[in-house]
């Protein structure tokens, strides 16, 4: 290490000149994650009445986020420790008097929709499957796809198992949905689906498999920032949402995905799943592309959402698509749902199950504690993908 | 929109539960671009005593970040409006009573080492090519490469062209290194290489090529948050960073993208190319694989920088392995330097070029306006890849 420190020595002289500002480094550890496992933060921040904590720290299945009061301390940094958290992938702001900020301390960082959080995981648990391990690691790529459907090329995420470029085997494919608001890197980010993938894979207890994160929004061609209008101003109030667009459109994707990787293209090895508005894309996709997925898994279904003046195919003679779909068969239908789920979804959910059992149409239904969160939708993911292609 | 209006109060109505903070939206637009090109800052500080605004905001090529202080007006909002800004890709924070925080209307964010910074884009001028326009777009994939040298597997990102996956050419590589502090996705984030490179093939100015960009910090496997050591805290005091454990294991990368890639695996058809740090492991790479590449670019080139007690066979014999790559031939050496670098470094390079003129060996250089900044790296990108494999 002794040689190293001369070279950077050297390097350090930069920062005096702030070029680019690269070597502003912040002096703090925040969060410290304590062998006991509780998480200290901290935050320099002399000249401020108040500051707190706000973020999904209550444990594995936040409802909503709770704030907690920091005290201020020498040399004006402030501290908060939280009780004992169970093995989460948690999410955090700073709120120094009003002003919600990140951590400067942290540099990882997640967007959901239009606002950053900063992000760490405790170990020692189940958050073990959403880390980098030393197991073989897939690709994940950003795909354009040409959309005829809705007149553009749009973007999506493709994760292929680790081995997949060096064999000439067929895969099966997960089409993974993503709610209001997401994008096609939302599951890459918040729900650490690749993480999840290269580790289920590598215990054995996930075939391997393509999975295909799409963008459901298709009034964009891409997230923000990776599309064409730039850097809007980032809002879940997008035109063409939940219109009955994307699942209408949804077979640009499936042929893009079957001309460019190995698949079998056969029913046995397609699987849908969704979480929240991606979940009610799901029900609607598999109903009326009903002889298509052998698998379909709704996360937190935005069933129940009042459809009010939305007229689309899509959403048309549902009884008999779901009498349809039963006939053809299949081998799983899962439906994930937290029991502090907001009520329209949860009621929508029961109302959906009650139509599915009045025609004797088979489905699983798996109720958690927590509400509409990632940590929920990451668990369901979990469980889902090990039902897959067996 | 009226039918998604009424689609849409439904799921506003989640938010009062704040049910994962999904629906909280900022009220402010910032920055807003005005039509002169000058842009506005706001933010919502109440409280605080002083609010400024810091950034590369002194137009094309910033030396150092400047800092406005903010003025305070109605309801607690601060607002600072710049001079006109020429075309760009900006950076920016703001300082709140000292604290530095990221813009809270502004979703865009860019890491660099362990800062976040804020991004915009001021269109009408070189930016543009900074932006995703309405092009064939190449597919960008990280991939793990093995890489028995470092006896680890190790992250990399690779562009390939619009059409790649769709055809049986073999295509030229270039391989694009970052700087200290950077990692694999530094090229794509600050540097914009895919749409750079997206919209120079378009207008035909830029040979459809493969980009393949590297992590030079061979201590790590990949970039922090995606590599096994979790969520570390960033620092560019890296063991193992120019020491030529990189140089000397750069064949791992080539033989994983030649055996992977559709490539000619032709002197004819690489390139290499690198920023500061990177531009010192170009110059290395280049003199050790001295028959491999036809196009070299040193770009801020962090040649200069005391080597004192690092020994390594990468750094030995200079001047016969630069005769070496000077009678092997090759057809461009291309070297960018900004006139306000650091002296360390402006005076390496002109060390270097001396070395060159007394064997008599060829390169072009080119000196700009501006430091050591991104600005001037996505310039020198943008002027070299033009020259490549023509």
């Amino acid at each position: 290490m002794k040689k190293l420190s001369v070279l950077i020595l050297a390097f350090i002289t930069f920062s005096l000149q702030a070029q680019q500002d690269l070597f502003n480094e912040p002096a703090l550890v925040s969060p410290e994650i304590n062998p006991d496992k509780t998480v200290t933060f901290k935050i320099k921040a002399p000249l401020a009445q108040s500051v707190s904590v706000s973020g999904s720290l209550d444990g594995e299945n936040a409802f909503a986020p709770i704030t907690y009061s920091m005290e201020k301390g020498e040399k004006g940094i402030w501290s908060f420790t939280t009780p004992v958290l169970p093995s989460e992938l948690y999410r955090y702001n700073f709120i120094v008097d009003s002003v919600r900020t990140v951590d400067p301390a942290n540099s990882y960082v997640i967007r959901d929709v239009s606002n950053l959080s900063n992000i760490f995981l405790v170990e020692g648990g189940k958050a073990d499957l959403y880390k980098v391990q030393d197991v073989p690691h897939g690709t994940v790529a950003y795909r354009w796809y040409d959309s005829p459907g809705n007149s553009k090329k749009r973007r999506l995420s493709v994760y292929t198992p680790s081995g997949y470029e060096n064999n000439t085997e067929d895969y099966p494919v997960l089409y993974l949905l993503h709610g209001i608001g997401g994008d096609e890197e939302a599951w890459l980010g918040s729900g650490r689906a690749a993480q999840i993938m290269d580790n289920l894979i590598a215990q054995g207890k996930a075939e391997p498999m393509i999975v295909v994160m799409t963008n459901g929004n298709v009034y964009q061609d891409a997230s923000p920032g990776n599309g064409s209008s730039g850097f809007p101003k980032i809002t879940f109030m997008l035109p063409n949402t939940m219109d009955g667009k994307f699942e209408e459109t949804f077979g640009d994707v499936i042929k893009f995905i079957e001309d460019n990787y190995r698949t079998s293209g056969t029913k046995a090895d397609r699987a849908i799943a969704g979480l929240s508005m991606g979940g009610f894309h799901t029900a609607n996709i598999s109903l009326n592309y009903p002889n298509t997925f052998d698998y379909v898994g709704l996360f937190s279904s935005a069933l129940g959402v009042p459809m009010n003046n939305v007229t689309s195919k899509m959403y048309e003679n549902k009884e008999a698509k779901l009498k349809q779909q039963m006939k053809n068969g299949y081998q799983l239908y899962w439906m994930g749902m937290g029991e502090d789920d907001m009520a329209m979804i949860y009621k929508g959910n029961e109302n959906f199950r009650k139509e599915m059992d009045a025609i004797g149409m088979k489905y699983e239904y798996v109720e958690t504690s927590g509400g509409h969160t990632w940590n929920n939708w990451r668990d369901y993911l979990t469980t889902f993908v090990q039902r897959l292609f067996k």
